[in-house]
Protein backbone atom coordinates (compact mmCIF):
# COMPACT_ATOMS: atom_id res chain seq x y z
CA UNK A 1 0.00 0.00 0.00
CA UNK A 2 2.23 3.05 -1.32
CA UNK A 3 1.97 6.24 0.17
CA UNK A 4 2.00 9.13 -2.90
CA UNK A 5 2.92 12.51 -2.92
CA UNK A 6 2.19 15.43 -5.54
CA UNK A 7 2.37 19.02 -6.31
CA UNK A 8 -0.66 20.86 -7.61
CA UNK A 9 -1.46 24.35 -9.17
CA UNK A 10 -4.73 25.95 -9.08
CA UNK A 11 -6.25 29.10 -9.86
CA UNK A 12 -8.01 29.92 -6.60
CA UNK A 13 -10.84 31.58 -8.54
CA UNK A 14 -12.22 28.44 -9.22
CA UNK A 15 -12.72 26.86 -6.34
CA UNK A 16 -14.46 27.64 -3.02
CA UNK A 17 -10.71 27.47 -1.39
CA UNK A 18 -8.60 24.10 -0.68
CA UNK A 19 -10.94 22.28 1.43
CA UNK A 20 -14.05 19.97 0.88
CA UNK A 21 -17.77 21.44 2.37
CA UNK A 22 -20.29 19.90 2.70
CA UNK A 23 -22.60 21.57 0.12
CA UNK A 24 -20.69 20.44 -2.90
CA UNK A 25 -18.63 23.38 -3.70
CA UNK A 26 -15.86 22.95 -5.67
CA UNK A 27 -12.98 22.64 -3.65
CA UNK A 28 -9.51 21.37 -4.61
CA UNK A 29 -9.30 18.95 -2.43
CA UNK A 30 -12.90 17.45 -3.69
CA UNK A 31 -11.56 17.71 -7.02
CA UNK A 32 -8.51 15.78 -6.41
CA UNK A 33 -10.61 13.25 -4.23
CA UNK A 34 -12.66 12.57 -7.23
CA UNK A 35 -10.06 12.73 -9.89
CA UNK A 36 -8.23 10.37 -7.81
CA UNK A 37 -11.57 8.18 -7.51
CA UNK A 38 -12.41 7.89 -11.22
CA UNK A 39 -8.43 6.63 -12.27
CA UNK A 40 -8.22 4.15 -9.48
CA UNK A 41 -11.63 3.20 -8.31
CA UNK A 42 -10.14 3.92 -4.46
CA UNK A 43 -12.35 6.54 -2.39
CA UNK A 44 -9.24 8.51 -1.30
CA UNK A 45 -8.33 10.48 2.31
CA UNK A 46 -6.27 13.34 0.66
CA UNK A 47 -4.19 16.19 3.20
CA UNK A 48 -2.96 18.96 2.00
CA UNK A 49 -0.06 20.50 3.28
CA UNK A 50 -3.06 23.32 4.68
CA UNK A 51 -5.80 25.02 3.27
CA UNK A 52 -5.82 28.16 1.32
CA UNK A 53 -8.98 29.65 1.72
CA UNK A 54 -11.17 30.40 -1.01
CA UNK A 55 -9.61 32.56 -4.29
CA UNK A 56 -6.33 31.72 -3.25
CA UNK A 57 -3.96 30.99 -6.24
CA UNK A 58 -1.16 27.74 -5.58
CA UNK A 59 2.00 26.89 -7.65
CA UNK A 60 3.31 24.73 -5.61
CA UNK A 61 0.75 23.41 -3.07
CA UNK A 62 1.14 19.68 -1.44
CA UNK A 63 -0.62 16.85 -0.88
CA UNK A 64 -0.39 13.29 0.10
CA UNK A 65 -2.07 9.98 0.25
CA UNK A 66 -2.55 6.21 0.28
CA UNK A 67 -3.73 3.88 -2.41
CA UNK A 68 -4.14 0.41 -2.16
CA UNK A 69 -3.32 -0.27 -5.64
CA UNK A 70 -0.01 0.12 -6.96
CA UNK A 71 0.04 2.84 -9.50
CA UNK A 72 3.55 3.97 -11.48
CA UNK A 73 3.90 7.44 -10.39
CA UNK A 74 3.88 9.19 -13.94
CA UNK A 75 1.14 7.33 -15.34
CA UNK A 76 -0.74 8.48 -12.30
CA UNK A 77 0.02 12.22 -13.04
CA UNK A 78 -1.48 11.64 -16.98
CA UNK A 79 -4.14 10.26 -15.59
CA UNK A 80 -5.46 12.52 -13.06
CA UNK A 81 -4.93 15.82 -15.59
CA UNK A 82 -6.66 14.30 -18.04
CA UNK A 83 -9.64 14.12 -15.70
CA UNK A 84 -9.06 16.91 -13.36
CA UNK A 85 -10.95 20.39 -14.27
CA UNK A 86 -8.66 22.55 -16.15
CA UNK A 87 -8.04 25.20 -13.37
CA UNK A 88 -5.71 22.66 -11.44
CA UNK A 89 -3.16 20.79 -12.76
CA UNK A 90 -1.04 17.83 -10.80
CA UNK A 91 2.86 17.62 -11.02
CA UNK A 92 5.72 16.04 -9.57
CA UNK A 93 3.78 12.55 -8.23
CA UNK A 94 5.88 10.39 -5.90
CA UNK A 95 6.29 7.26 -3.81
CA UNK A 96 7.53 8.24 -0.31
CA UNK A 97 8.39 6.77 2.58
CA UNK A 98 5.73 5.93 4.95
CA UNK A 99 6.32 8.48 7.42
CA UNK A 100 5.40 11.34 4.83
CA UNK A 101 2.17 13.33 5.45
CA UNK A 102 1.90 16.81 3.60
CA UNK A 103 0.41 18.59 6.71
CA UNK A 104 2.93 16.91 9.41
CA UNK A 105 5.93 16.78 7.50
CA UNK A 106 5.98 20.51 5.91
CA UNK A 107 8.70 22.27 6.97
CA UNK A 108 8.15 26.04 5.64
CA UNK A 109 6.51 27.73 3.37
CA UNK A 110 6.46 30.78 0.95
CA UNK A 111 3.66 32.88 -0.20
CA UNK A 112 3.92 36.04 -2.94
CA UNK A 113 0.81 38.47 -2.64
CA UNK A 114 0.83 40.96 -5.39
CA UNK A 115 0.04 44.08 -5.70
CA UNK A 116 -0.53 46.49 -8.86
CA UNK A 117 0.21 50.12 -7.72
CA UNK A 118 -0.78 52.15 -10.58
CA UNK A 119 -3.69 54.86 -11.35
CA UNK A 120 -5.58 52.59 -13.73
CA UNK A 121 -7.40 49.04 -12.93
CA UNK A 122 -5.49 46.41 -15.55
CA UNK A 123 -7.82 43.85 -16.72
CA UNK A 124 -4.80 41.67 -18.06
CA UNK A 125 -3.39 41.56 -13.88
CA UNK A 126 -6.95 41.56 -12.22
CA UNK A 127 -6.82 37.79 -11.50
CA UNK A 128 -3.66 37.77 -9.68
CA UNK A 129 -2.92 40.60 -8.70
CA UNK A 130 -4.30 42.65 -6.22
CA UNK A 131 -5.13 46.89 -7.77
CA UNK A 132 -4.10 49.98 -5.16
CA UNK A 133 -4.32 53.35 -7.46
CA UNK A 134 -2.81 54.96 -5.13
CA UNK A 135 0.92 55.39 -4.58
CA UNK A 136 2.55 53.24 -2.44
CA UNK A 137 5.58 53.96 -0.38
CA UNK A 138 7.68 51.12 -0.73
CA UNK A 139 10.78 52.17 1.23
CA UNK A 140 8.16 52.46 3.91
CA UNK A 141 7.27 49.21 3.52
CA UNK A 142 10.24 47.68 3.54
CA UNK A 143 11.20 49.38 6.68
CA UNK A 144 8.16 48.02 8.38
CA UNK A 145 8.19 44.40 6.81
CA UNK A 146 11.83 44.30 8.62
CA UNK A 147 10.31 44.80 12.02
CA UNK A 148 7.83 42.02 11.61
CA UNK A 149 10.53 39.21 10.31
CA UNK A 150 11.77 36.64 13.19
CA UNK A 151 9.85 33.81 15.57
CA UNK A 152 7.29 36.43 17.24
CA UNK A 153 3.74 35.87 18.68
CA UNK A 154 1.43 36.98 15.74
CA UNK A 155 -1.92 37.17 17.19
CA UNK A 156 -2.34 40.77 15.67
CA UNK A 157 -2.24 39.11 12.07
CA UNK A 158 -4.59 36.16 12.78
CA UNK A 159 -7.96 35.69 11.67
CA UNK A 160 -10.73 36.75 14.19
CA UNK A 161 -12.40 33.48 16.12
CA UNK A 162 -9.54 31.31 14.94
CA UNK A 163 -8.36 28.76 17.83
CA UNK A 164 -4.56 27.11 17.60
CA UNK A 165 -2.92 26.00 20.48
CA UNK A 166 0.04 28.57 19.85
CA UNK A 167 0.10 32.00 17.45
CA UNK A 168 3.84 31.99 17.75
CA UNK A 169 5.38 31.74 14.22
CA UNK A 170 9.08 31.99 12.98
CA UNK A 171 7.84 34.51 9.59
CA UNK A 172 12.23 33.77 8.41
CA UNK A 173 11.50 36.21 5.26
CA UNK A 174 8.99 38.97 4.45
CA UNK A 175 10.68 41.05 1.66
CA UNK A 176 8.79 43.75 -0.67
CA UNK A 177 9.90 44.08 -3.98
CA UNK A 178 9.32 47.17 -6.11
CA UNK A 179 9.26 45.60 -9.80
CA UNK A 180 9.73 48.35 -13.00
CA UNK A 181 6.31 49.04 -14.33
CA UNK A 182 4.61 49.86 -10.77
CA UNK A 183 4.09 45.65 -9.51
CA UNK A 184 4.82 45.55 -6.20
CA UNK A 185 4.89 42.21 -4.44
CA UNK A 186 5.46 40.78 -1.01
CA UNK A 187 7.06 37.63 -0.50
CA UNK A 188 6.39 35.63 2.98
CA UNK A 189 8.51 32.55 4.28
CA UNK A 190 8.45 30.98 7.71
CA UNK A 191 7.80 27.87 9.43
CA UNK A 192 4.14 28.03 9.61
CA UNK A 193 1.78 30.65 8.61
CA UNK A 194 -1.65 31.33 11.00
CA UNK A 195 -5.38 31.87 9.25
CA UNK A 196 -5.23 35.12 7.14
CA UNK A 197 -1.71 35.66 8.37
CA UNK A 198 -0.11 36.80 4.88
CA UNK A 199 -3.44 38.69 3.88
CA UNK A 200 -3.38 40.26 7.25
CA UNK A 201 0.40 41.22 6.96
CA UNK A 202 -0.13 42.92 3.21
CA UNK A 203 -3.20 45.03 4.17
CA UNK A 204 -1.37 46.20 6.81
CA UNK A 205 1.89 47.21 5.03
CA UNK A 206 -0.47 48.37 2.33
CA UNK A 207 -1.37 51.28 5.16
CA UNK A 208 2.03 51.99 5.92
CA UNK A 209 2.47 52.62 2.09
CA UNK A 210 0.33 55.02 2.33
CA UNK A 211 1.20 56.82 5.29
CA UNK A 212 -1.50 55.48 7.34
CA UNK A 213 0.61 53.70 9.42
CA UNK A 214 4.40 54.22 10.56
CA UNK A 215 7.29 51.44 9.49
CA UNK A 216 7.94 51.74 13.89
CA UNK A 217 4.91 50.84 14.59
CA UNK A 218 5.10 47.24 13.90
CA UNK A 219 6.67 46.42 17.14
CA UNK A 220 3.66 48.04 19.69
CA UNK A 221 1.25 46.24 17.26
CA UNK A 222 2.56 42.84 17.42
CA UNK A 223 2.84 43.55 21.35
CA UNK A 224 -0.97 44.52 21.37
CA UNK A 225 -1.75 40.75 20.42
CA UNK A 226 -5.21 41.86 19.10
CA UNK A 227 -6.31 41.60 15.71
CA UNK A 228 -8.12 44.24 15.74
CA UNK A 229 -5.05 46.71 15.96
CA UNK A 230 -3.81 45.47 12.70
CA UNK A 231 -4.73 46.13 8.63
CA UNK A 232 -7.53 44.92 6.61
CA UNK A 233 -7.21 41.60 5.22
CA UNK A 234 -5.95 41.67 1.80
CA UNK A 235 -8.22 40.30 -0.74
CA UNK A 236 -7.56 37.12 -1.83
CA UNK A 237 -7.12 37.35 -5.19
CA UNK A 238 -3.80 38.48 -4.96
CA UNK A 239 -2.36 35.96 -2.69
CA UNK A 240 -0.14 32.30 -4.32
CA UNK A 241 1.11 29.60 -2.07
CA UNK A 242 4.30 29.44 -4.07
CA UNK A 243 6.22 26.34 -2.62
CA UNK A 244 5.56 24.06 0.50
CA UNK A 245 9.19 23.10 2.19
CA UNK A 246 9.77 19.44 3.69
CA UNK A 247 13.02 18.08 5.16
CA UNK A 248 14.45 15.40 2.82
CA UNK A 249 12.35 12.21 3.41
CA UNK A 250 13.92 11.06 0.03
CA UNK A 251 11.63 9.33 -2.26
CA UNK A 252 11.44 5.70 -3.92
CA UNK A 253 10.28 6.86 -7.57
CA UNK A 254 8.98 9.80 -9.06
CA UNK A 255 7.18 10.87 -12.21
CA UNK A 256 9.77 13.61 -13.16
CA UNK A 257 12.07 10.62 -14.43
CA UNK A 258 9.10 10.15 -17.31
CA UNK A 259 8.13 13.36 -17.95
CA UNK B 1 -14.49 70.20 -31.47
CA UNK B 2 -11.27 68.26 -30.14
CA UNK B 3 -9.48 65.25 -31.45
CA UNK B 4 -9.35 62.59 -28.93
CA UNK B 5 -6.45 59.35 -28.31
CA UNK B 6 -6.77 57.01 -26.06
CA UNK B 7 -4.90 53.67 -24.54
CA UNK B 8 -6.76 50.67 -23.79
CA UNK B 9 -5.52 47.22 -22.30
CA UNK B 10 -8.04 44.33 -22.37
CA UNK B 11 -8.41 40.84 -21.91
CA UNK B 12 -8.97 39.28 -25.41
CA UNK B 13 -10.92 36.25 -23.30
CA UNK B 14 -14.01 38.74 -23.01
CA UNK B 15 -14.44 40.22 -26.26
CA UNK B 16 -14.97 38.98 -30.11
CA UNK B 17 -12.17 41.02 -31.02
CA UNK B 18 -12.17 44.72 -31.86
CA UNK B 19 -14.09 45.12 -34.29
CA UNK B 20 -17.75 46.18 -33.66
CA UNK B 21 -20.10 43.23 -35.39
CA UNK B 22 -23.35 42.77 -36.35
CA UNK B 23 -24.79 40.30 -34.27
CA UNK B 24 -24.56 42.39 -30.48
CA UNK B 25 -21.75 39.90 -29.40
CA UNK B 26 -19.19 41.86 -27.49
CA UNK B 27 -16.31 43.77 -28.83
CA UNK B 28 -13.53 45.91 -27.58
CA UNK B 29 -15.09 48.99 -30.03
CA UNK B 30 -18.23 48.12 -29.12
CA UNK B 31 -17.63 48.64 -25.46
CA UNK B 32 -15.64 52.36 -26.35
CA UNK B 33 -18.63 53.43 -27.93
CA UNK B 34 -21.00 52.62 -25.33
CA UNK B 35 -18.74 53.85 -22.68
CA UNK B 36 -18.09 56.98 -24.55
CA UNK B 37 -22.14 57.14 -25.45
CA UNK B 38 -22.62 56.97 -21.56
CA UNK B 39 -20.22 59.64 -20.82
CA UNK B 40 -20.43 62.14 -23.00
CA UNK B 41 -23.96 61.53 -24.86
CA UNK B 42 -22.85 61.76 -28.60
CA UNK B 43 -22.60 58.59 -30.35
CA UNK B 44 -19.17 58.43 -31.49
CA UNK B 45 -16.93 56.87 -34.31
CA UNK B 46 -13.57 55.28 -32.37
CA UNK B 47 -11.21 54.25 -34.78
CA UNK B 48 -8.38 51.36 -33.68
CA UNK B 49 -4.62 51.59 -34.66
CA UNK B 50 -6.02 47.83 -36.19
CA UNK B 51 -8.32 44.77 -35.22
CA UNK B 52 -7.00 42.05 -33.21
CA UNK B 53 -8.98 39.14 -33.37
CA UNK B 54 -11.01 37.41 -30.92
CA UNK B 55 -9.32 35.94 -28.03
CA UNK B 56 -6.30 38.39 -28.47
CA UNK B 57 -5.52 40.74 -26.00
CA UNK B 58 -3.88 43.66 -25.91
CA UNK B 59 -1.88 46.26 -23.37
CA UNK B 60 -1.55 49.22 -25.63
CA UNK B 61 -4.24 48.90 -28.24
CA UNK B 62 -4.54 52.60 -29.06
CA UNK B 63 -7.61 54.23 -30.57
CA UNK B 64 -8.74 57.69 -31.76
CA UNK B 65 -12.13 59.61 -31.78
CA UNK B 66 -13.83 63.10 -32.31
CA UNK B 67 -15.64 64.76 -29.60
CA UNK B 68 -18.23 67.68 -30.02
CA UNK B 69 -17.98 68.56 -26.49
CA UNK B 70 -14.53 69.76 -24.94
CA UNK B 71 -13.49 67.13 -22.12
CA UNK B 72 -10.75 67.61 -19.72
CA UNK B 73 -8.57 64.19 -20.36
CA UNK B 74 -8.15 63.18 -16.50
CA UNK B 75 -12.21 63.70 -16.15
CA UNK B 76 -12.97 61.79 -19.47
CA UNK B 77 -10.50 59.15 -18.62
CA UNK B 78 -11.73 58.29 -15.26
CA UNK B 79 -15.28 58.47 -16.39
CA UNK B 80 -14.70 55.86 -18.99
CA UNK B 81 -13.20 53.50 -16.68
CA UNK B 82 -16.57 53.90 -14.43
CA UNK B 83 -18.63 52.61 -17.45
CA UNK B 84 -16.05 50.29 -19.32
CA UNK B 85 -16.31 46.21 -18.73
CA UNK B 86 -13.39 45.47 -15.77
CA UNK B 87 -12.27 43.62 -18.83
CA UNK B 88 -10.80 47.32 -20.63
CA UNK B 89 -9.39 49.81 -19.04
CA UNK B 90 -8.15 52.78 -20.52
CA UNK B 91 -5.33 55.29 -19.89
CA UNK B 92 -3.24 57.80 -20.73
CA UNK B 93 -6.40 59.60 -22.58
CA UNK B 94 -5.28 63.17 -24.79
CA UNK B 95 -5.87 65.65 -27.05
CA UNK B 96 -4.55 65.34 -29.90
CA UNK B 97 -3.59 67.17 -33.51
CA UNK B 98 -6.47 67.21 -36.51
CA UNK B 99 -4.20 65.20 -38.37
CA UNK B 100 -4.10 62.08 -35.54
CA UNK B 101 -5.83 58.90 -36.81
CA UNK B 102 -5.04 55.71 -34.65
CA UNK B 103 -4.85 53.84 -37.92
CA UNK B 104 -3.23 55.89 -40.60
CA UNK B 105 -1.02 57.45 -38.01
CA UNK B 106 0.29 54.29 -36.56
CA UNK B 107 4.02 53.95 -37.92
CA UNK B 108 4.97 50.20 -36.26
CA UNK B 109 3.99 47.87 -33.65
CA UNK B 110 4.89 45.33 -31.17
CA UNK B 111 2.98 41.90 -30.30
CA UNK B 112 4.18 39.58 -28.16
CA UNK B 113 3.21 35.74 -28.36
CA UNK B 114 3.73 33.69 -25.03
CA UNK B 115 4.32 30.03 -24.32
CA UNK B 116 4.11 27.63 -21.88
CA UNK B 117 6.82 25.13 -22.91
CA UNK B 118 6.39 22.44 -20.00
CA UNK B 119 4.79 18.96 -19.26
CA UNK B 120 1.57 20.00 -17.42
CA UNK B 121 -0.66 22.01 -18.27
CA UNK B 122 -0.40 25.40 -16.03
CA UNK B 123 -3.55 26.31 -14.98
CA UNK B 124 -2.36 30.18 -13.77
CA UNK B 125 -1.10 30.52 -17.37
CA UNK B 126 -3.59 29.34 -19.01
CA UNK B 127 -5.45 32.75 -19.69
CA UNK B 128 -2.29 34.27 -21.64
CA UNK B 129 -0.21 31.47 -22.64
CA UNK B 130 -0.19 28.29 -25.20
CA UNK B 131 0.78 24.91 -23.23
CA UNK B 132 3.30 23.59 -25.83
CA UNK B 133 4.05 20.08 -23.89
CA UNK B 134 6.72 18.79 -26.14
CA UNK B 135 10.25 20.55 -25.74
CA UNK B 136 10.41 23.25 -28.32
CA UNK B 137 14.58 23.74 -29.21
CA UNK B 138 14.76 27.89 -28.71
CA UNK B 139 18.13 27.94 -30.66
CA UNK B 140 16.57 26.50 -33.89
CA UNK B 141 14.12 28.78 -33.20
CA UNK B 142 15.60 31.56 -33.24
CA UNK B 143 17.68 30.61 -36.44
CA UNK B 144 14.41 30.80 -37.93
CA UNK B 145 13.42 33.97 -36.83
CA UNK B 146 16.37 35.48 -38.27
CA UNK B 147 15.62 34.36 -41.90
CA UNK B 148 12.11 36.28 -41.35
CA UNK B 149 13.56 39.42 -40.33
CA UNK B 150 12.99 42.17 -42.99
CA UNK B 151 11.38 43.75 -45.69
CA UNK B 152 9.73 40.85 -46.99
CA UNK B 153 6.88 39.54 -48.92
CA UNK B 154 4.54 37.66 -46.31
CA UNK B 155 1.88 36.20 -48.22
CA UNK B 156 2.79 32.87 -46.90
CA UNK B 157 1.98 34.17 -43.37
CA UNK B 158 -1.27 36.13 -44.58
CA UNK B 159 -4.92 34.58 -43.46
CA UNK B 160 -6.24 32.98 -46.38
CA UNK B 161 -8.90 34.64 -47.91
CA UNK B 162 -7.21 38.30 -46.93
CA UNK B 163 -7.78 40.97 -49.50
CA UNK B 164 -4.95 43.87 -49.10
CA UNK B 165 -3.02 45.61 -51.67
CA UNK B 166 0.14 44.73 -50.87
CA UNK B 167 1.64 41.57 -48.50
CA UNK B 168 5.01 43.48 -48.36
CA UNK B 169 5.94 44.58 -44.66
CA UNK B 170 8.85 45.44 -42.74
CA UNK B 171 9.85 43.09 -39.69
CA UNK B 172 12.10 45.01 -37.82
CA UNK B 173 12.46 42.38 -35.11
CA UNK B 174 11.65 38.65 -34.33
CA UNK B 175 13.16 37.44 -31.12
CA UNK B 176 12.68 34.00 -29.72
CA UNK B 177 12.89 34.27 -25.70
CA UNK B 178 13.85 31.67 -23.55
CA UNK B 179 13.00 32.24 -20.11
CA UNK B 180 14.14 30.48 -17.37
CA UNK B 181 11.37 27.76 -16.01
CA UNK B 182 10.06 26.88 -19.43
CA UNK B 183 8.61 30.42 -21.12
CA UNK B 184 9.32 31.32 -24.32
CA UNK B 185 7.87 34.72 -25.50
CA UNK B 186 8.35 35.60 -29.48
CA UNK B 187 8.26 39.25 -30.03
CA UNK B 188 7.21 40.34 -33.26
CA UNK B 189 8.06 44.48 -34.10
CA UNK B 190 7.19 45.71 -37.54
CA UNK B 191 5.52 48.60 -39.70
CA UNK B 192 2.25 46.34 -39.45
CA UNK B 193 1.27 42.76 -39.93
CA UNK B 194 -0.92 41.01 -42.32
CA UNK B 195 -4.15 38.98 -40.66
CA UNK B 196 -2.75 35.83 -38.58
CA UNK B 197 0.50 36.84 -39.26
CA UNK B 198 2.07 36.72 -35.84
CA UNK B 199 0.09 33.66 -34.93
CA UNK B 200 0.85 31.86 -38.15
CA UNK B 201 4.77 33.36 -37.57
CA UNK B 202 4.36 31.77 -33.84
CA UNK B 203 2.65 28.52 -35.59
CA UNK B 204 5.70 27.49 -37.87
CA UNK B 205 8.33 28.40 -35.66
CA UNK B 206 6.81 26.18 -32.64
CA UNK B 207 7.64 23.77 -36.12
CA UNK B 208 10.83 24.39 -36.07
CA UNK B 209 11.23 23.74 -32.32
CA UNK B 210 9.71 20.00 -32.79
CA UNK B 211 12.20 19.67 -35.87
CA UNK B 212 9.00 19.29 -38.13
CA UNK B 213 10.80 21.91 -40.31
CA UNK B 214 14.85 23.18 -40.85
CA UNK B 215 15.95 26.88 -39.60
CA UNK B 216 16.78 27.17 -42.83
CA UNK B 217 13.83 26.54 -44.55
CA UNK B 218 12.36 29.90 -44.07
CA UNK B 219 13.85 31.65 -47.59
CA UNK B 220 11.72 29.04 -49.41
CA UNK B 221 8.46 29.58 -47.22
CA UNK B 222 8.67 33.36 -47.69
CA UNK B 223 9.10 32.81 -51.37
CA UNK B 224 6.28 30.39 -51.94
CA UNK B 225 4.16 32.91 -51.39
CA UNK B 226 1.33 30.38 -50.38
CA UNK B 227 -0.45 30.25 -47.13
CA UNK B 228 -0.51 26.11 -47.86
CA UNK B 229 3.28 26.27 -46.88
CA UNK B 230 3.31 27.59 -43.32
CA UNK B 231 2.40 26.47 -40.55
CA UNK B 232 -1.22 26.69 -38.15
CA UNK B 233 -2.23 29.61 -37.01
CA UNK B 234 -1.27 29.46 -32.99
CA UNK B 235 -3.92 30.49 -30.93
CA UNK B 236 -5.38 33.55 -30.04
CA UNK B 237 -4.77 33.55 -26.50
CA UNK B 238 -0.99 33.40 -26.33
CA UNK B 239 -0.94 36.72 -28.32
CA UNK B 240 -0.83 40.05 -26.80
CA UNK B 241 -0.38 43.72 -28.65
CA UNK B 242 1.60 45.68 -26.57
CA UNK B 243 2.42 48.63 -28.36
CA UNK B 244 1.49 50.89 -31.18
CA UNK B 245 4.27 53.40 -32.11
CA UNK B 246 3.41 56.78 -33.42
CA UNK B 247 5.53 59.64 -34.87
CA UNK B 248 5.89 62.48 -32.64
CA UNK B 249 2.80 64.21 -33.13
CA UNK B 250 2.68 66.28 -30.04
CA UNK B 251 0.01 66.85 -27.72
CA UNK B 252 -2.20 69.74 -26.25
CA UNK B 253 -2.92 68.11 -22.92
CA UNK B 254 -2.88 64.70 -21.74
CA UNK B 255 -4.46 62.93 -18.86
CA UNK B 256 -1.27 61.79 -17.01
CA UNK B 257 -0.20 64.61 -15.60
CA UNK B 258 -3.22 64.62 -13.52
CA UNK B 259 -2.75 60.72 -12.34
Amino acid sequence: MPNYRLGIEYDGAAFKGWQIQGGGEPTVQGALVEALGRVTGERVAVTGSGRTDAGVHAEGQVASFWLESDWDPFRLQRALNGVLPRSASVHGVEIVPKGFDARRSAVGKRYRYRIWNGPDPSPLRAARQLHVPKRLDVVSMQAAAAGLVGERDFASFQAAGSDVVTTVRLLSRLDVVGKPGGEIEIVAEGSGFLRHMVRNLAGTLIEVGHGKRSPGSMAALLAALSRSQAGPTAPAQGLTLEQVDYADFGHEKRSDAGA
